[in-house]
């Protein structure tokens, strides 16, 4: 499979910076992610924005936008922070149509906590393994779901799927 | 989504016993893995058999094949040794149709680096969460596949696909 | 030994709260050090002030040498933000003669790293067993020194000797 | 304060080998741990023998010993097993007399968990920062005794003072 990995910052992606005493955003950690799949998956990794996704304006969503159109591989991973995850996806679905982009991130940060970022990353690859539908979707705490059937309880910082029913 | 994770043992539950320097089969990590799906997981779990997977006999498949015949849920997680699990998986295939049931082991113990237990068994769950096909799966080092395309390639350690083309 | 722990706060006992993306000062975390030592320490433990240790006042630095004192245990750790370790432990040494105190941080939280934070209070321990003279110690970065011989570089983040040659 | 580090296998330096399922004595763990002094030690390693405890022979021993006479550090920390650490304890000192040697081991290897053996040696280099008497110590589960004031419960798995009034 195929993979390209875009990574735009997040909570995901941050580090404590111990003369500073700040979690600020690091190298992207998808590289430590997908090396458990020991040469399964032929991923390529770009890193643009670099940002919490709360300071993400209009013009970084055209940018990943224009990423994700010009991208070769049909298989796509988001690494994005969690707040504005779903408003990036909103406006990648409007413009990408041939392609299975799925949005990953964590409430910790990898470097803290390693274990939600590795699972909701590797949801995604399992997802993507099934050849879902082109499509944009949000992997988050075992959920794959499309962007528009799932949210961030922010009381409780844990994604859910709306109606569930 | 109802999940039933049934524990075989194998070497993703080896724990260090510090007073005899072995590693023995421990009690079953699933449920430390599963908790990353914060709620969003309807996950039971039962454990049989405790066997490193060269152990397992005939008996011990006739065992996992009736617990799997009885379980009321339709996705099914099956912590097994990678070193046998495709033996066990062809087992199941011949006695069940009606499920969907997913293989996951680790080369390393949980215990000592739960990084690849972690990704193996998100990837069933992510798998999962895109509602396949009935049929008995492997899901290992990104890949989950049909249990016939797939093996262990001993020298390295390393799931690959059969018919890599 | 006894050994009396008077944790204050500090970035040793930072943890991540993923609701705030904040770090905050949470629980001590002297058991999960001094557990190491399997029941071979007598170790009472009292958190006060709960501050990083920019933050601290005249006042708090009063009440931890009260806290001081009134101990009863000769052997003191005292847990302390790492900036101004040295400026209550001038406030101590003034005020307590008949005791062994030593001050331990780590520039990283344990939560996030917990190598240096074990590290420096191992230190303090085994300097103890060596049954020292009474005095204000400081156990950073391998060195255990009395307080007045050691200083931070704040450059580089590390604990250096003072007159260095 | 200059330190000769010398390894000689045991559990501490332990590693999984996932091809056989076996652990197997590794490269010396010292440097990962030395490295949290953060150039405050100028530390030199060697590493010997490279063997489980129970596996080390008089010739060994000898040249365990033959090792330490002709180091020119005064401050020595020998990685060790358990189960026989006691006995070349008794070796060393017969033929030692000018120097501070301390034997560190731990009953879980580094790579499974690392916190007991940071507690360990970290206790030991806290010590060597006391000046003690020459001499040959044991540092286990925050002891740092003569070598013949301690010993290895072997139920318990835990290193208890000898005459513990």
């Amino acid at each position: 499979m195929n993979l390209l990995i875009i990574s735009t910052g997040g909570t995901i992606n941050k580090l404590y910076n111990e003369l500073t005493g700040e979690l600020e955003i690091g190298e992207s950690v998808a590289r430590k992610i997908y090396s458990l799949a020991r040469n399964n998956l032929s991923a390529q990794e770009i890193s643009i924005i670099n940002k919490d996704s709360l300071d993400m304006t209009d013009k970084d969503r055209g940018l990943l936008t224009d990423t994700i159109k010009v991208a070769k591989e049909e298989n796509i991973i988001v690494l994005h922070g969690t707040d504005t995850m779903d408003k990036s996806a909103a406006v990648i679905v409007q413009n990408v149509q041939d392609k299975k982009v799925i949005f990953v991130g964590s409430m910790k940060p990898y470097s803290i906590e390693k274990d939600e970022a590795i699972f909701n990353f590797a949801c995604a690859v399992g997802f993507l393994r099934s050849n879902p539908a082109n499509g944009v979707y949000i992997s988050m705490h075992s959920l794959v779901s499309p962007h528009d059937e799932i949210y961030k309880d922010r009381n409780i910082g844990v994604f859910k799927p709306l109606n569930n029913t």
